[in-house]
């Protein structure tokens, strides 16, 4: 038991449509006792993704949220005290600690994150965004020197990784989606995009069609709704879809319109769409992000993160990300990185 | 050249909206002499296809069909003169003929059919539609024993297949979804489908959440519409999708809304809708068509067919094809099947 309060954030009520900060409450709470296969661990970095709106809508890959639950989240943790388990203590964890200064965790369900980059990289580039890319672009996607590939919510934690793995890999041209001119200099400027488009403007699938001459051979989609529509239109023959995020669905209260080209160009054209989830790579991690922290060291592969201060800002954090606010993986810090033993 | 008249029908007018006979002209001209490297052949049997009515709105896999052409379809016919080339009189061939009695076809383009079924088999079970649906069911979707399998327009040329390969390759559950009570009995008693349903009746969602118990692991699509987003709130994580045809698509005028369920629920469940087009199997073709062959000798799959005899109904062959007038494969009877060399 560690002498301190516990600051807790709780999704007080389920949103209807746009979320908003009245739907939290913080509460200060008391540090909690591990329970038998229970880890208690410290908070340090928690990751603040799209998904976490989704969560609130309905079963996913995990239970819907309920109201009044803290709110559920990902974060880079460390091991305070291991209670019953043979854990050691100051292991870094990755685990789903919630918006909470302190949890009691799953020893079974934390899992052990090696340092061997900068802390907050293993929740970004090296972390489940963009391995998320590594997987969805390589795997899924079957990525091949030559492609036109485009990406949508390119300024993203997921997507400037989609975009640099592309270039990396040898695409012809890589083509970033966003909703902001800065965004997109940026993108051209300092990460390699050979061309972007703001998807804010009414004449996105103009400028689509003028960014990718040789049509489309892999499109990242991130975010649903009308673009993936303007894309299929576009799509060559045997074009792959990565289906990575559906953003555009995660924060409105009933769904947009489907795509029109569903199913008759798939069939015309033979593309393929299909959705995954980081979760089913789990066992081929470690030899990923070998290769990704290879390039990120060779300075090939640029890390993009928007770290916001303290706990109390998770709510307005995570809003903004729904908006669009971020540029790279959005993450808050509850503490300051732990000092890790030397290897 | 042969002394007699060839029957020809023209697409006359491109259609807007449904198609009608009205669309159509016959004329009479006379039997074309093959050009170097042409062959001309007899038009024995037409294969109908809802694919017919898809090449009218535009470039598909083949160019748009323009207004006043001899209506392009594909049949198995009999090389009467060899033209130029070396292929031997009397070969049969399946080519695009187009509705008329004789065509010339560029030999490069005519493929010779080795017949060893009934004539008529080698254009409904062991043609185009009954190949789509062995590589479309067996490649694409990937058909595991104990999957629940859901096809549509299961009464139809492809569908009917799909649902017998999937008894015989041991998926738990094969539920067939027609727009006719009658052609549901008519599967369900003679072609051994567990349940059909009718999409034609207002609660199709709920009778196919009924019909299938435990979900969907494979859907094979040959119509699109709503029907695919009902069936996508039913899919089961990693269900596949065979996009093989969009017959809801073909004979409308503006495209029908796209499924909402695409992608949200391709990302959360790790879907796959993959499109494909038999013309990319042809390889592999022999070998396939001699297994399907062996279950039709051994009675575990029954063909079902259609035959409309004579060139001048295949308007309204087609037009009820595209209303569901079918009960398995459709063709047009142009000729008596030839008299076959003995092997």
């Amino acid at each position: 038991m560690i002498d301190t309060s516990n600051k807790q954030i709780h999704l007080e009520r389920l949103p209807d449509g746009a979320l908003e900060e009245s739907h939290f409450r913080t509460t200060v709470g008391s540090v909690p006792t591990p329970q038998p296969g229970e880890l208690l661990v410290k908070t340090i970095l928690i990751s603040v993704d799209p998904a976490n709106r989704a969560w609130m809508n309905g079963p996913t890959y995990r239970p819907q949220i309920s109201a009044g639950e803290v709110m559920p989240a990902y974060a880079l943790a460390e091991v305070v005290d291991a209670g019953d388990t043979d854990v050691q203590t100051g292991t870094i964890v990755f685990a789903d600690t919630g918006w909470q200064e302190w949890a009691a965790v799953p020893a079974d369900t934390a899992v052990p994150i090696p340092i061997f980059s900068d802390f907050s990289h293993h929740l970004s580039t090296l972390g489940l965004t963009g391995m998320t890319a590594y997987f969805g672009l390589l795997d899924v996607g079957k990525v091949k020197a030559g492609d036109t590939v485009v990406v949508s919510a390119a300024a993203g934690a997921t997507g400037n990784v989609v975009g640099q793995l592309a270039r990396i890999k040898g695409a012809a041209r890589v083509v970033g989606i966003s909703g902001s001119d800065e965004k997109n200099a940026m993108l051209e400027r300092e990460l390699g995009f050979d061309a972007t488009v703001n998807h804010r403007r009414p004449t996105v699938a103009q400028e689509l069609a003028a960014a990718c001459p040789d049509g489309i051979d892999l499109y990242y989609d991130n975010v649903g709704g009308p673009l993936l529509n303007d894309v299929l239109e576009l799509c060559n023959t045997y074009a792959r879809v990565v289906c990575s995020g559906a953003i555009s669905q995660y924060d409105a209260g009933s769904p947009p319109p489907g795509p029109t080209q569903v199913p008759l160009k798939i069939v015309t054209h033979r593309l393929r769409l299909e959705g995954f989830i980081i979760l089913d790579y789990f066992e081929r991690w470690a030899e990923a992000a070998e290769e990704m922290a290879g390039w990120v060291r060779s300075g090939e592969l640029k890390v993009l993160e928007d770290v916001i201060e303290g706990i109390d800002a998770a709510p307005q954090a995570l809003i903004g990300l729904l908006n669009g606010a971020n540029v790279g993986k959005r993450l808050v810090r509850v503490a300051p990185d732990p000092v890790l033993a030397t290897a």
